[in-house]
């Protein structure tokens, strides 16, 4: 399932996929918005000098896109966020293309939840940079 | 330790507390830039209608508190986030003041990582909002 909105009860094992990068000025927003303005997302000189050679994505930026997926797309519309687990596997940069994976592994239709297996890889190298699970609650479609 | 900013090496006991609150631009703003414009969190009309009652703070911009004491003040500088799990235990409301505690419950010298017990409590009830742990590097401080 790709960018395909659906008012379809999910069930264990569907899919969503979500491609997505950010810009430098999605960066300083963020920095501006949350408070964390370390220089090793904002400062290309300072970045230069560090492990990671240039300026890396908020790992709360690049997760974020769990809850825009899970929010607006995937269950979608009156989702009730219980649950975030995120490791931060690798750097994620400015400019690249990546791809969040979403995978149903649970669905409690009682209690209308979904466990879902969440990642963010780059779609270049496919490696995950990051890796965790989310907890949803969605009366309509679970 | 309040607010307050050290070269100190960090230990096991170690506790860091951090108030703040959200107004409904930097909400606006995090949608923005999430793309996570779901209505719950913007539209007061729409959310007279939920069990919130009123808009409520993403789950990701309330947690961002932790990435911005990790990432600027405790530890500070030279951060590197490992992982956060987070569980959202109560709504966040625009306005409101909250106060992240963030208390240190491992340290490993030999890498340099602390995991760390992170909450975010309601000021005014006391009780918990979001409620996780977190991982992270600092050659510093750990």
């Amino acid at each position: 399932m790709k960018e395909q909105l659906s008012e379809q009860l999910i069930e264990v094992g569907d899919v969503f996929e979500h491609s997505f990068s950010f810009d430098q000025e999605q960066i300083n927003l963020f920095a501006e918005v949350s408070g964390d303005n370390n220089p090793i997302h904002l400062d290309s000189n300072y970045a230069a000098q560090t492990v990671f050679k240039k300026p890396i994505i908020h790992g709360f930026l690049g997760g974020s896109v769990f809850s825009k997926v899970l929010g607006t797309l995937f269950p979608g519309e009156g989702t009730i966020y219980l649950k975030q687990d995120m490791r931060f596997t690798r750097p994620m940069y400015v400019g690249s293309t990546y791809q969040a994976v979403l995978e149903v592994v649970e669905v409690n239709r009682e209690k209308s939840t979904a466990l879902l297996k969440t990642r963010i890889l780059d779609v270049e190298t496919g490696k995950s940079t990051i890796e965790g699970e989310a907890l949803v609650m969605n009366k309509k479609r679970l």
